[in-house]
């Protein structure tokens, strides 16, 4: 299936929500699983249904969020906490003043990392504990958290050929690091099925695009069975 | 007393510690309290005793606090928690890499502000809750806490005159917001007095550096009593 034909419609979720319901999508896994460029295909899927899109990022989603993603990747050593504070701010400022007027606007949220990013990076590849980032990440957005996560599950090995030159100070970290990340990602996939949709990202990028709108659109149909926004 | 000539001494507290046991002090109160000059005095009596000194300030203690107290002080408008977790990013900081190894090599550190200012401020003025912001800088900081904290109390209007021109964002929040910080800080104060010292701003820079050294004497010769570090 190509990307911008959909095969699925989201017209009846949008119907029965009208602008009062936004819909909040991460993607997540490691550098070069391609989560920018389904996240295009995603956005672009949507709008073709009439949805208002918002594409956003973390790090670094906002002017604020630049700066702090320039002084944690390319800025000097700093220790665990730090940059998960830097990290926790810059997501708080991203939810209030991008990703939570969106939501309130009726709009479709896709974020290229949030929340479990942190947990991913900073509690399996850095040795913080997950219940102190998960901790610190609930303060930081006041417990906002996605409707659907999707990950996209990529080998350390690929990961790194496909990262390429000028790796920053993050992707030096090495192929153990991204080892711990991926299975900090998965466990936690595994933990929680009704958020978490995980797709091999070895798979075409139009393979790839298909499954995840088959994703969504199955979860749009369990909310308007449920009721729940 | 003039600045400069001890009345005081805290040879028997070195001869005891040696190297091996730092003395943390922090100075705390509003703008225009005269911290800073306070600081360098306390500092220049240090080290005629022969100790080594560290002065340092939050925010912007490091190279990365510089940077993080520019985004806080200059940037943007930016929502109470996001505030607050760049603060305690610059804290986390400024421990790793200034305060923690200088009192680990024996100094004295002097910090210009530190864990209260952000209660004062933030919960204080700003309306978070003090135990969010002190589960917030425990965490930051590994728990480490000054051993004496000296605050110099100035009532709002006199800091604001003092201030003078160009004041940056937090200081153009008005005089209630220091009525209320002031009130956090009188109240931590009051609550704590084995940690907390505190002189009116409203007198000479002398008197004030003469009650200063006195109170870290006094400090002083109760640790070497009780054996505490």
């Amino acid at each position: 299936m190509p990307p911008g034909s959909p095969a699925v419609s989201v017209v009846g979720f949008m119907v029965a929500c009208m602008e009062s319901c936004g819909l909040f999508i991460s993607l997540e896994g490691g550098d070069g699983a391609g989560k920018t460029t389904q996240a295009q295909l995603l956005a672009q899927w949507f709008r073709d249904q009439g949805r208002d899109v918002v594409v956003t990022r973390e790090p670094g989603g906002t002017d604020l969020g630049s700066e702090l993603r320039r002084l944690v990747q390319h800025g000097q050593d700093m220790s665990a906490r730090t940059e998960a504070l830097l990290f926790a701010a810059d997501r708080s400022h991203h939810v209030s003043t991008v990703i939570a007027p969106a939501l309130d606007a009726g709009a479709v949220v896709i974020t290229d990392r949030y929340v479990d990013s942190s947990i991913a990076y900073q509690a399996g590849g850095r040795e913080l504990l997950s219940s102190e980032i998960e901790e610190l990440s609930r303060w930081a957005t006041g417990g906002l958290m996605p409707h659907l996560t999707i990950l996209l599950d990529v080998d350390a090995a690929t990961a790194a050929a496909r990262a390429g030159g000028n790796p920053d100070r993050l992707e030096r970290a090495g192929e153990d690091f991204h080892a711990r990340v991926r299975q900090v990602y998965l466990a936690r996939a595994a933990a929680d099925p009704a958020r978490w949709i995980t797709l091999s990202a070895a798979a075409s990028i139009d393979s790839i695009q298909g499954q995840m709108r088959a994703a969504v659109t199955a979860h749009l149909e369990g909310r308007e069975g449920t009721g729940t926004l």
